[in-house]
């Protein structure tokens, strides 16, 4: 029996020192972020006021395609990096599919997920800046994870507003933030200002991203060296993840083929930034005409039937107003368990990319990601977050397509984590006890309707 | 601010191809196994009645110091090894030690844990050979996790008995081996006779890993086509391990050094052996003076405080008699989190190298375990396994020592899982409710009296 390479690693020296920022190479840019009193574009300065000032000149960054990655960063990238890219021959092998189905291993960070990515930058940064605290919001728990690892990594202190749902949903992940030392909070909660509005307006609020980020924000700005992060939407993480990406590329060139098709799960965009961009420069370029696909969950459809709009990125109205595709900032998502996509909009980025037609979205329901998700589980033996799990299923309908026209089609997805902690929603899918969630047109059009 | 190298990778052409069965080399070999009922030294032929052939042969192997691992095997070692060797620079600087310290990251399998590296070749050899199912015993889930995983791969159907309080503990643990399509079931159950006669005389037992023992055992003799399989303890289970640390030791060349001292935790003897054995090659060819130290919790005390005697691996008396260190087959574990520790005995090789003063043995509480695994997540970014944690604490004893010598001592660990699906019992350890168990000499006595 001949031994088949499945898994591309890549050496030390080979992990790349930059990250790719697309905005400097995209042709159309996106419409500036504005300031929502004034009405103008939002400033370096302004920004900075709530994120460190080296994340936020990257987020208004259009010039420079390469930024140089800190030492530190790149000292700590080095403990869990490469994440492998493997061929995933036992999910062909299922599906009877001539295609090669690669995925990046996002999984196999300390953390479990492609969150440390930007989590470490983040951190260093704040710290670097003098910041002693930092805040953010979590939906599913991973990014909360990670930042409270990277966090204790370079010294500061964490506060998490953890989505009231996922936190009940997902108790274990709590307990991974708070073993490294963060504070964790379920929202909304009553600890700030914007919590108290929405719960007195929504008792029952379950918390989304959205809610927590208003949370996040106002205890950023009303505490003297507090800084916010972001694990999401922002285009400085998505630059961050762009080391997904990346080293994708470097280990598709080791197993001999280039991805037709690269697909990565959608809630705000940072996972599939992070493997599609690095891409997608070649297709900038005219070198190639590689298909970019982002799978959100059927519940959660902003980019397949969200309105292209200015719009907030928290439920508060605290965030600058930015051109995305969204589903208003008080939409409320199905309590699905894919909780890192429970998001009401799209990054800037991958937003004007959508509209340029540079890449497509498809929606995948709760049940045909949990379905998707169990065969990976069995064929490759790895258990998948519910939010991979749509990038899964995505991958899959991919693959199906070529069994009747035997095309050995390329296709790359990122698992953006392994579902260890979401063993519940499992249980659930084999017990039949889980269902789908849809949203009406009419009820999208209700959000929508203002901005 | 210069890059120092921490992870540690095999190219795939150099990952080991054989494994080390240190059986060949011991120059005082174990005692034989004995038939309880002829007291005669059990034969290959008699194990294979229970276990693969294969798997019987690699057992009274005492000859060929290297055998070779089959293809399929090493087709499936190549999805997820080389493992990480990592510098644990992070730890030793919270220690403030000048010690070296490295672990060898097993939970960077898909599974979580080492406990894939036998599982693999057990289920290979058992399809190979004709068998349909294959059933065994858990403890925490690691080892269970695994065996669903591996017989999923090769085709077989896969019954599970999990220790009752690791099936109560660990419920995620079990929906992972139900995603994987495997039966589970908690121990001692009504579905065997030795399951029936346990809980007859003790209605309230929690069950430990003598007792699943005893009911996979059990199934496996009386259903047709099925094989037994076990996750630690016997020889051909530590060989199949020492992948670990064949690969560890040219990791270990690559960071251009050698260990003085090699730890891991103890249980069945799967993990240590695996990481160990590789190395104390070395001492045995009278090369090097490399010290072995099993870590076992202090409610199960076996290598520090129990008996070298003749006695069975499971609480009814169904597997040959072994010499071994042990607490008495009917000795009942107290409810630590290390589900994985909780075995009354010690493989025949471990003990009789034991014996011989090749290796030592150290006993850690469960609060000092979780003292030291907590400090690793902070300083490392890895939730360990509870087992895990008693080697961690083993190499902070280690590498405390260093403090006031200012030694260099280089130390090995090996992490054999993580501890993701043990949040509850950091939980309790955070809140203070987490308690240490003890036992005493003369319950020690008791149990031994008639061995």
């Amino acid at each position: 029996m001949a031994i088949k390479q499945k898994r591309f690693m890549l050496a030390e020296s080979d992990i790349p020192t930059r990250w790719y920022n697309i905005q400097a190479e995209m042709l159309n840019k996106p419409a500036p972020m504005l300031n929502p009193k004034t009405k103008e574009p939002v400033t370096v300065e302004e920004l900075s006021k709530l994120i460190s000032l080296q994340a936020a000149r990257q987020e208004l960054n259009f010039t420079d395609a390469w930024i140089d990655i800190p030492e530190p960063v790149l000292d700590m990238y080095r403990y869990y990096r490469s994440t492998p890219l493997v061929r995933a021959y036992g999910l062909e092998k299922a599906l009877g599919t001539p295609a090669h189905i690669y995925f990046k291993n996002e999984s196999a960070s300390p953390i479990g997920s492609h969150k440390l990515n930007s989590a470490l930058p983040q951190a260093y940064y704040c710290k670097e800046e003098g910041a002693t605290n930092i805040t953010t919001e979590t939906g599913a728990g991973q990014w909360g994870c990670a930042l409270s690892y990277a966090s204790k990594v370079f010294g500061l202190e964490c506060a998490v507003y953890q989505v009231k749902i996922s936190y009940e949903q997902k108790p274990y992940r709590r307990s991974v933030m708070q073993a490294f030392g963060a504070q964790v909070t379920p929202s909304p909660s009553m600890s700030t200002r914007a919590g108290k509005d929405i719960l007195t307006k929504y008792p029952n609020h379950q918390g989304s991203l959205g809610t927590a980020i208003s949370e996040a924000v106002e205890l950023a700005l009303t505490t003297p060296g507090c800084k916010y992060s972001l694990g999401s939407v922002m285009s400085h993480v998505s630059l961050h993840q762009t080391i997904i990406g990346l080293e994708a590329e470097l280990q598709m060139q080791m197993a001999g083929e280039y991805p037709d098709v690269v697909i990565g799960c959608f809630g705000g965009g940072s996972n599939f930034s992070g493997i599609a961009f690095p891409f997608m420069r070649h297709n900038i370029a005219g070198e190639r005409a590689t298909r970019f696909v982002a799978a959100e969950p059927e519940s959660c459809p902003k980019l397949t039937r969200g309105k292209f709009c200015y719009d907030f990125g928290d439920e508060s109205g605290y965030t600058p107003l930015m051109p995305m595709y969204s589903l208003g900032h008080n939409f409320k998502p199905a309590n699905i368990h894919a909780g890192g996509l429970r998001y009401h909009g799209a990054g800037v980025v991958v937003s004007q990319l959508l509209k340029d037609k540079l890449m497509e979205a498809v929606d995948v329901s709760q049940l045909s990601s949990f379905e998707a998700g169990l065969l990976f589980a069995k064929s490759e033996g790895i258990v998948p977050a519910p939010e991979s799990c749509h990038a899964i299923a995505a991958a899959i309908e991919e693959a199906k397509q070529c069994i009747p026209t035997g095309e050995e089609k390329v296709i790359l997805f990122c698992l953006s984590g392994h579902g260890l902690m979401d063993m519940s929603a499992y249980d659930q899918f084999i017990s039949g006890s889980l269902g789908n969630y849809t949203i009406s047109d009419a009820d999208i059009m209700k959000n929508v309707a203002n901005l």
